[in-house]
């Protein structure tokens, strides 16, 4: 809402151009800042994404504090967009996520969408499927659905005029002992979040016929 | 272009009705068949997502033809998405996809993004990164690429009116051996693909607040 009560008109974001629009960005404003609300918006639209069981694996850490980014920056190899970009947002995954299966279905009751002979049952199953599930496994589904997440944040950051880039080059080791991560989460990446001060360089894709097969496998 | 030689006019898509749009859509119209066109011009949209060093991991087998999808079938627990719709996009990651870097690398020049000597280094960094990479974490990093693009795919078919659900519940090894998949390739998901006969469950989200702590890490 406008100050002077008008409705204000919401601009629709053509979809494409969102896509179109996302590039790599490394150098960011520094003089640029999100609020804590503009970005708890930013991942209530990431979080829509859909995840194995709807079990929502995904945790963030919004890194915000300048003091904060300055110790990050050695861990993340002083790639001058932890401090430069408004916030840097570690995406984490819960390897015991299906531990929250009561607390997601009890919203699905309270939405109507479940009743609660259906909701537990269905806490029975996920904590027999996961509970039982290998370690090694539970990682790779948890790093799938932090993929599902992240992907969708970064576009919604486009859809705001907001640049992002993912990083993977950094010490995981060291990230987890400066922010106190225990074994129970898997890093995924960080992003970088912020306003461009340089666009990102444009890149190159594979042909999708070099990445696709039809009806079969052939490589 | 239509056959009357007028310009059509392309709908912008807005952004947040396609996120808001999709769904896990498990009923499907089997009689709507999408052409070898459309799916290619979705996972050219999809292949847009960012990868670690762009190295664009994802390979796709497009799985229409009827009888492999009765093939598929009992190995996806019988899940009637399989035959019922359009087509079953199976995402893949090429657990050594850096071997493709010079591929890369070559269309980056003739864009004129990219100068040979910079393409040559690229290349050897690459190999000797994602070479001397333990093959557990070379897996998961390419797990995180394989949820990015899904995502984009997901929200690329939404884009068009189309439907899809991501598929985690399935033999993956009888899923390899009727493709005919290597140990070199990894399995990310099914996503089944096409025009939805009922439309989707709608799923509940947990707060934003509940997955999210500021400047550390606190759960």
């Amino acid at each position: 809402m406008s100050l002077t009560g008008e409705q204000e008109t919401v601009q629709a974001v053509d979809f494409y151009e969102v896509l179109k629009g996302r590039r790599s960005v490394r150098k960011y404003d520094p003089d640029f800042k999100l609020s804590d609300e503009e970005i708890k918006e930013l991942l209530q639209t990431a979080v829509t994404a859909p995840s194995g069981s709807n079990m929502q694996p995904w945790r963030f850490i919004v890194i915000t504090d300048k003091e904060l980014k300055q110790q990050l920056l050695p861990i993340a190899f002083n790639q001058e967009q932890i401090v430069a970009a408004s916030a840097v947002i570690a995406v984490l995954v819960d390897l015991q996520a299906y531990t929250e299966a009561s607390r997601i279905y009890a919203k699905a009751i309270e939405a109507g969408y479940m009743d609660e002979a259906t909701a537990e049952k269905l806490v029975g199953n996920m904590s027999k499927f996961y509970g039982n599930l290998a370690p090694d496994k539970a990682l790779q589904n948890a790093l799938i659905d932090g993929g599902l997440v992240s992907q969708q944040l970064m576009l919604a950051a486009r859809a705001k005029g907001l640049d992002t880039v993912p990083m993977a080059g950094y010490n995981v080791q060291q990230f987890r002992e400066l922010m106190g991560v225990s074994e129970r989460y898997a890093n995924v990446m960080l992003i970088a979040l912020g306003k461009a001060a340089q666009p990102g360089h444009p890149t190159v894709r594979l042909d999708v016929d070099d990445v696709t097969s039809w009806n079969g496998f052939s490589r």
